[in-house]
């Protein structure tokens, strides 16, 4: 619990929107993995601000610094400490929170367990915070490149418009093409437009993003508690405004019955694979060495640029309205934070995998 | 990780199902709590074979033995050890199982993974471990009892039926009352009938659960990773045939704008409330003092008592049927155990809150 | 913290003395191993009560059954429980306790945490606590076993009589052949005498254990925190009676300047070894290949047979005098838990060191 | 494991001694405790190089710099994360350190059990590290004394010099009056002058730091493993150079009877105390009420300003001497570095009993 996330590979997350950084601590990261910064720096640039138009348009740099851990260009295996740090902070802007609680935002639940809080930008609760995971799931990232993993996220719904097909029927390098992160050029232009409206509307919009990975080994996860589907439930769920989570059929398996659903187990060039993979790649917890593929449920941004009735910290109503520089929908935003959470799972249960083989 | 599930009240699972014993260690649990072992029996009654003609027939009495932790009727601070001792063990009847891998079972990962198992009915992978759930969150609910906390789970999806209303217009007491552990009385009777037409043709169906918690206090759960909806999808995720977890709108906010589905803050008899609960109890990983409800999505069982093609051990191609007693949909049964884990989280939470306060 | 120990290889413990069982979850143990279930027992026989006339002449059988884990004489890599049933609960022996907190025992310290407590026998603070230590050891021990890892433990000091040479100028495999447990055989007789003479007026002696680990290899343990000789600090000093840890040259470095007990490294047959080894196989808090060797120190049994004056329950001085079956000594059946948790120790080392290794 | 200390209240260290920074996060400080970086600096300062002419005089600031966690002065509950930059780097002083073993140092482990590592001043095993744990303990400090808890440390002994009676004969405000950090100036005067004359022969020696910890209430700590005395053992053998520690009578114990050293319970003003404390505050785990003292002993410097024979990393036997400016004793910088390990221990045990009290 608290900050730290994983136990092999483990990530622990610091940081307020307007503190002096965002950072973290990546521990257990094996020693003699080649660390690029260049890709550290491109999967940050993936979440920052301001990169399309779709998304807000603050300025921050977001450059990430290596503090230790890294020696002549290659992971030692002690601690690999980094920040980013806050430079576009206009926290007078926010003066008007110090006494608010924003409708369907953290303020009211940090105030009520901690009974004091930074207001400015959401202080924690900010989806800055994201920044430690984007730059923990990086380094992730390039420990299971080396295992030939692949890790894929892309937008599959934005409102009403969702894409209908399976993951493998998309062109996922198609992905980073368009700035909703839609492999289906035709409805990411639709979602575009949605969004667009939306936003003119001062409106915000929810959505969903499938994630893929390709390349796991059968035998990875634990069976009974912490199951990989579990972790990786728990992982997403993390994500702030993340409200739902399945992997393989999903929701949709309530309404099946076995005969339909069940993955018959084939022969396919002197490998046991499934003829179907309805599971997900994932069974009693652990990989079967399908693709693992889930889709995580994002509701709508709670800053509206509109009027709304809330409450402040002296318990009088009062009516707020957002201003400054926010997003209409976090989807493109989100699709490097739900990648990085992934391989932040995949590296701890590598590694705990690692542990139990003789 | 590993058989371990809570960092403050933690539960410790071992068993297979035909060695010896199920059961675990419940650690953590404050002392003072009167431990009502009839009360931890009937939560263990509800998740029993053959309590209804909808479930296996298998003859399991499943009484529970506590070992330690209790004294004079109280819990005393140390482990609470406790075991169910398997009984009902035809594990001849599973000999057909040592040489083969069951599709949609975890016969295959677990074998991979550590290149030995107990295949006599699952072993490890059984749902009988849920046995240890059930114990582990009967305890919790009896320490949350003391806090006013109530949670109830019930079947809201079997197949393509599906109850259409939200939860506070049912009246869950009257779960208990039919096999299907279903509020509405009518729908009940269709699920009832659907399962049992698809039972006689040795198929099988999938499901949801939805559980509601209510009289959490706000300010319990954690900020960043971990939040408490993250902890609850880990839980959820960790049970047999789980495949989803949505709370709050769940994956409905996909399609919705954020001036519809946030939550407005108001003031309520002197309290702050929302007038809305679309978060479902749970803004920034916090609860808000609201209901927390959730559901769960549970694939049909992998059991079918028609022949399948699979693969053996000897990576050869075989016809398998299943034979024996076996449930035909996994709701009724998932429900105590849904409820056990939530409890689960629930305790810990609390503890960890208790912790924080000064 | 709480009742479990180790990160990878985990023993979580329950069970009062005169409750109905002491027992454990073995966690983490990787599949494979031959689990030699006579060998548990005996490891357990060197701990038990009465068999020798040193030490207490309670009856207590302590037969280990296994409940899980094991299929057809092997670790499944799923959790191994066991139990050891309490025979010999002569409860009633133990109602002077009930109000009384009995001086240098944890009667007090409970009765503050807990509010409650079960006093017979001392209920969870009692040295039958061990029998987990010493099964969860027992199972460590197999799987170093493999890695040819020794574990030797002895007396070395009962009273004012100590050994005066280093362990490796004793032949360790006559320890087992005295009821002290140490190897020179003439001061084995001394310290037997000594035993005899002092409990004969109602008192109790202390002493040390030595423990000396051969055939790790070089590369085990933390850098920093749970460094591997905090980890065995912390495994020693958790067991009852244990008041002092050192390794290597431990407290005799105090004396000592750095060119009289550096350990200088020098080739031997082509493998880096040092030419002394004041460290005791430990430098930075990895282990560097050479024999691991560490001294716990014991105080006096608490319970004399003798009057001391306490205070009960109720804040009234009172005078006590314990009766019944009691050790004069600990060294002898703690023997076999100061080795059971230095190979707990090694076991969880070994596959954290596994999963760093790429 | 790992660079993670503590449970509920947890120090993540990071840093190498010639990387860009040392520093850490501290999880789990509650809210609203009043943060005072002066005293924070102060006790950086303590553990500083160049203090006075006894330790090295290495021009080392080590300014504290927090980076989160803090609002108007107090803690918020979220992580404190904090950094000290490097500044007085020599690295080219450390190039025949790159290929070679230095005696008693973590080289060969490190290099053994990771491939790599920064060789620059001793990378991740410089007593640089400590910096991390200091400011993790001037926290956990903050916290303590707000409950009317001290936390005192001193030498104890250098060499053959020792002090002759126990800590309360001595008046411990006098211990930061000399450069050796002894509370008795007779027996400072002694061992400055010991040391002086050993590091003018290049030479290095050791020495005992003992601790004393006054308000600890009763009831604190775990009763079976990671015992109160263990954590501290935990703790404080993971600091550099310590090999050995023990509480209370310690080691003296096994020489003693149980009739000479028992803690009888007496009635003192209404409350429960003891006659005398040998136990050293704790009874089976748990603290007692009384004051917890324990001892620590460092070994000598490995660096030595002498000719040594070691080995290089081309498996050749070469001379090496250390050139530089290093530390003749750990002692008085080590002083801190004990009572920040304690307060940690302290903080952590404070926030898990809270835990517990219903």
């Amino acid at each position: 619990m608290m900050n730290s996330f994983g136990q092999l590979y483990r990530l622990t997350s610091f940081g307020e929107s307007h503190g002096k950084a965002i950072g973290g601590i990546i521990d257990g990261c094996p020693a003699g993995i080649a660390i690029d910064v260049g890709f550290i720096q491109y999967e940050l640039d993936r979440r920052r601000p301001g990169q399309s138009d779709l998304v807000t348009q603050r300025k921050e740099a977001d450059k990430v610094e290596i503090l230790s851990g890294i020696f002549e260009g290659k992971s030692t295996g002690t601690p690999i400490a980094f920040v980013v740090w806050n430079s576009d902070q206009h926290s007078s802007d926010y003066n008007n929170l110090r006494d608010i609680f924003r409708p369907s935002h953290a303020d009211f639940t940090y105030h009520t367990k901690y009974g004091i809080r930074d207001h400015r930008g959401g202080g924690r609760s900010s989806a800055r915070e994201n920044i430690s995971r984007v730059v923990g799931g990086a380094v992730a990232k390039l420990l299971l490149k080396d295992l030939g993993i692949t890790i894929a996220a892309y937008t599959s719904q934005v409102g009403h418009i969702a894409l209908q097909n399976d993951y493998h029927l998309y062109d996922l390098s198609k992905t980073e093409e368009n700035a909703v992160r839609c492999p289906d050029p035709e409805k990411a232009a639709a979602m575009e437009a949605l969004v667009k409206q939306i936003r003119a509307g001062g409106d915000t919009i929810g959505g969903v993003v499938t994630c893929v990975v390709k390349g796991v080994s059968a035998g990875w996860g634990e069976p009974v508690f912490d199951k990989l589907q579990a972790q990786l439930a728990n992982a997403m769920m993390g994500i702030n405004a993340a409200k739902g989570f399945e992997y393989g059929n999903g929701f949709a398996f309530a309404g099946c019955r076995g005969s339909e659903v069940n993955d018959l187990f084939e022969m396919n060039e002197g490998q046991i694979t499934t003829k179907t993979n309805y599971s997900g790649g994932i069974q009693g917890g652990i990989s079967n060495g399908q693709d693992i593929y889930f889709r995580v449920a994002f509701k709508p941004v709670a800053t509206l640029l509109r009027d709304q009735k809330t409450v402040g910290t002296n318990n009088e109503e009062v009516t707020f309205c957002a201003s400054g520089r926010h997003d209409p929908f976090v989807l493109p935003r989100a699709i490097p934070v739900v990648e990085a959470m992934a391989a932040i799972v995949l590296a701890d249960n590598y590694l705990m995998q690692q542990a139990r083989v003789r």
